[in-house]
Formats: structure tokens, sequence, C-alpha cells
């Protein structure tokens, strides 16, 4: 599966580190944990929403649980979900990325995370992280990203300040590679679009020296695995680490945006441009997303996959924003990859 | 790509039969027609939104005409397009189903419109008809299908029977096995429901003994196969006669319908189970309608292929309808395969 481009770069045959014996017990118990810790925080900051719980099992072995709140005083509605599956075989999705897993039991574990605010000047954000063990094979994945209605750069330079913070105490190549590939896979080919500012995004983590394993829709190696190098094998208790504080960095990274948004007057112009846009959150869980087709494909629990669509959406044809207007700065500057770590705004009110 | 059991009930290698030199002319002309007499019938019906036209180019070859209604008293948002497309290869989801057109330039033209009325009595309603040529191969496509949000079994009886009529007229196999063809279809697998109550749905019609070539979600042969004969081969004129009649069948089928539910009165309930099933219009369309992803992988005009998206959507997690409620009675009944044209009904009211 690999180019010759990246087999030229990639040291020879690394072994990669067997998982610790009690792993899977560690990491279900990490992903618990983060759901128990966002679900927590988010309402004691709603003020207003509970979280109702819905544990369900799978029939081919596995459950999870789902916690959503809905109708509260910032959140219209917030999913956040637990599980851990395991089957006979991986879907073919997954198995044409990870050949070795063929012809073995497969165990996965994550926690996943929509939220939808009422106020549209609070952003959407996404954020899930998983792991799987197949056979001779296991890996992380996930990521956190962003999704403003409205353009507020200092927003999107703390979130993606946050996230390189974790990521840089792990590997310096981390966040570079990560935020690049999440602006890669959170793309609407058939917008031209970004899905919003983008955050983390990483899959197949398996401490070999691939860092990258990015493919565009149609299943090709996507425009930057050539410019990616690749590193020393890093061993599983590394990587969890890293995943572990990724997962703890998002209430950081998200909550004090909500919390100085959500006291923001808006009118029904903001409303329908929210409910406007959260049509392409549709379009992509439902056209691209790999944990949602990953979900259907493995007869997965519907309510909960789908948890993550939001609660009222708007379609208009040939919507154009009004030139020079907030709204036409979001599809010009903040549906676009942008650096924005090193973000020099050229208006700091913006 | 036949299975056993379908190369033994064909006629050995049936000679398909040539279109004639002006075909394109020919069908391109019906496909507009059609655009023109559903779109004037539903402006007269309507009696106060108005069809708003586009015309644009394809720049890899071809364009189309969108005409959409908004905001009109019977209908929320009427969307009915043209198009005309060609260029230098079919995309890979077609050629797996049709290998003799690999390697050849293609045309493409069709007609495709979806209705999203604003009364929750009056059904929403799909129709689409297509020709494609590609080398040695050319084919018919198509059909229309109606997704209720309240149970009259009266309208889904006489939906099918007049498509039963205009199908009877040029063959008595056509109607039973388009129509399953339409059950297996439009049929949401992580649902567990069909979209509505059917219709006709017919693919790869090209004049050969094969009448059905469905499969399904995983692209093997569906059940119905083994259990449909085959025909004697038909011709190009026989077939576009019977495209024609079906397309021409469309407004007796639906106008009546809409005639007598659009002064219906209606409140909050009705209009929220409304918008909460429209949403599996979009689940539909976005993760499984073949229309709607040859459009999004030919890089088709995505304001027009999303035209068929509704204007207004609600997702609500864990939904389930009253017992015994009308609500109950679409899921229970009208959401799953029916005989509609032998329906008796135990309650006449209903």
């Amino acid at each position: 599966m690999l180019t010759d481009s990246q087999t030229r770069t990639m040291p020879a045959a690394p072994c990669t580190s067997l998982p610790p014996t009690d792993a899977k017990t560690r990491v279900r118990q990490f992903m618990q944990q983060l759901q128990d810790q966002i679900t927590q925080r988010l309402a004691d900051l709603d003020g207003v929403g509970n979280f109702q719980e819905d544990c369900w099992e799978r029939s081919e072995g596995g459950g999870g649980r789902s916690r959503i709140l809905r109708e509260g005083a910032i959140f219209e509605q917030a999913g956040v979900g637990f599980s851990e599956i395991w089957g006979s075989h991986l879907p073919p999705s997954i198995l044409a990325q990870r050949p070795e897993a063929a012809g073995h039991n497969f165990y996965a574990t994550g926690t996943s995370m929509v939220l939808h605010p009422r106020n549209p000047y609070v952003p959407t954000v996404h954020l899930n992280y998983r792991y799987f063990e197949a056979g001779p094979v296991w890996w992380f994945g996930g990521g956190a990203d962003l999704t403003p209605y409205y353009p507020f750069a200092e927003d999107a330079v703390h979130f993606h300040q946050t996230f390189k913070q974790a990521c840089d105490a792990h590997h310096s190549e981390y966040y570079p590679v990560f935020k690049r590939w999440c602006d890669e896979y959170f793309y609407l080919k058939h917008r031209g679009e970004t899905r919003g500012i983008g955050g983390l995004f990483f899959d197949y983590q398996d401490g070999q020296g691939q860092l990258y394993r990015g493919h565009d829709a149609n299943g090709t190696a996507a425009v930057y695995s050539n410019q990616l190098g690749s590193l020393s094998p890093r061993s599983w208790e590394e990587l969890f680490a890293f995943v572990q504080d990724c997962g703890n960095a998002f209430l950081k990274a998200y909550v004090p945006i909500a919390e100085r948004r959500h006291g923001m007057e808006y009118g029904d112009r903001q409303r329908n441009f929210q409910l406007y846009r959260r049509g392409r959150y549709v379009e992509f869980n439902l056209v691209y997303d790999r944990g949602t087709i990953f979900g259907l494909q493995t007869n997965g629990r519907t309510e909960s996959i789908l948890m993550s669509l939001p609660p009222l959406v708007r379609w208009e044809y040939g919507y154009q924003p009004e030139p020079n207007s907030p709204e036409a700065e979001l599809y010009t500057t903040f549906l676009k990859p942008q650096d924005w770590v090193h973000w020099t705004p050229s208006n700091p009110e913006c």
C-alpha cells in the first residue's frame, strides 16, 4: 500500500512495538474517562441542559453509552458517545488500509463528540479518539476540529495553539503533519471548502515510521505524502500518552471560546446562516466521514452514529454571501487552510 | 458481471439493437419537454410560486438548466433539472456495471425532480429519467417514487396503479419487476426502512433479455435476481417509447394526490414530523443515491445535484412514534414494501 517515494524514506522493516497485555482495558478506561470529563464540564458550562444516557449492546459484540444533552442554554444539542466493539472482521474500507488485519478478529474502542451550540457565534466542534487491534496490528486515530459560523481569528488561533502545545510535548512533527491532515480530511470536495478551521486529525498511528497515511476521496495517496519524512519507531506507550494528552486538551481548547461567544446578541440573519452552514456538516458526515461509514458498515447503532447530525438544518439553492460581510469573510478566509498558529491579523478586531 | 443463475436464464448472446442516428437529439428533446410539461403544470397548480431558471455549462462538456420554485403556496421547494453531459470516461461506479463502456467517451442526458410540499399531508415525490451512450453500449434508466409523511392508502394505490398502467401497455413484466426494484433501491439499510411507498425504478435497460440488474449496498446481486426471468430482446424504439410513457404518466400519478391533500389543516405536530422524516430523504440521497453519487463523481454542478435536499430538516435522537398514531402507521405499513395495486384496506377511511 506504500508508494515508491514513501518506501524510500522509511526505515527498513521496523518492528511494531507490541501493546501491553492490559492495552484494551487501559484504552477503554481512558475513553470512558474522557467522555465523563467532557460531559461533566459541558453540563456545568451549559447550566440548563443535562445529559441523558442510553447504554446499548451490539449483537455481533460490544456496545456503548451514548449521552445527549438537548435544548440547553448554550447547546442546542451535544452528543458524546463512548463505544467498544469487536467482531470477526474489519470492513473493507479499513482492510484496504490495513491488509495485515485481514482474516483476524478486531477490537475497537473510542469516544466521539459533536456539539451544536444555539448561538451562531459559538462554533460547532467535533472530537474523536479511537483505538484498534486486529491480529498482528494495532493503531490509534482521532483528533478534534472546529467549525465556526462567524469569523473570529482569535478563536481559531487559540484552538490551534492549544493542540499544538499538546502535540509539541510529544514530537515536533506531530502538529504540522496532523494539522495538514485535518485540513485535507475535513474537506468537502464538491463544495471546494474545508468543513471549518481544522485542528488535528490522524489515523493508523502504529508507532512505525510512517506518520501520514492520508488519501484523497478516490483512495489515491494525497498531495502531502511526498513532503512528509518518517520518524523513528515509537512505542505503544508513547502513542497512548500522546492520544491522552490530545484528548485532555479538548476542554482547554474549546471552553474559553464558548464562554466568550455565547452571550453575544444575534438575530434571524445569523441564525439562518448557522442553519444553512449546518447543512455542510450533514453533507460531510454522510458523504465523506470515515467514522460514520465505519459505524454504518459494521451494523452499528444508527441513532448513536447519527447523533452528530444537527437538530435543525436548512438548505438554500444558490446561496451566496453578501460581499464584504462577515459571512463572506468566513468563505474567503476561514473555509480555506490557514497557518493559524502564525496568524497575524491585518485587523486585530476581526 | 452475471451470476451463473442469470447466465443460464438468458438467451445466448443477443444482439443489442442499435440506436437511431438521431437518438441523442430525440432523447434530449424528450427530457426537455418533460421538464417543460412538469414545471408548467406545477406552477399552475401552486398558483403562487414561479420557477426560476439557471442555465449552466460543465467545463468537461455539456450543461443543463435547473429550475426551482421556492416558497410557493403548495411547494415549499420544487426543483426540476435537465442536464446533458459528455466526457472521456464514465466513473468507476458505472463502469463496474457496464464494463463494455471502459475506454469510451460517454453521453448522458436526463431530467430529475424532487418536490417538497409545505403541507405534511402532501407527499414528497421524486422523478428521474436518464439515457446513456458509451462506445458499444446504450441504456435507459429512471423511475418515480412517492414519500408520504402521513398514511393514505388511496394515494399509494393511485400512484402505483397509474404507473402500472403505463408499464402494462409495453410489457406485463415491467411493473412487477420495476416496482420491486424500486422497493429495493429506495431502502435505508441503516434504518431498516423504505424511503416511502415506492413506485418504479429501473436502470441499464438496453433491450437485451436481462430486465433486472439490481445490487445491494455492497455491490453483490440482490435477492430478487434469481426470481426474475428474461425477456425477448427489445428495440431502442420500444424502450424509448416506454420511458416516454412513464415520464408522461407522472402528472396523472401525482397531481390528484397534491390536489386532495394540500388544503388539509395541520399543526405543529404534523409539521415537526414532516421535518423529522425529511431527514431520511437527506440520509438516502447523500449515502445511497446513484444519481447524486454520479453527479458528484463527474464534477457536476453541486447546487443542481443537491437541489433535491429539503429546505428545512430536523434530526431528533431516539425519536419513536406514539403507539397507534398515524405516525406509527406510517412506519408499520407504509415504510415496508406492500402490494399496493392489490391493496384491500381493512379500514377504507385510512
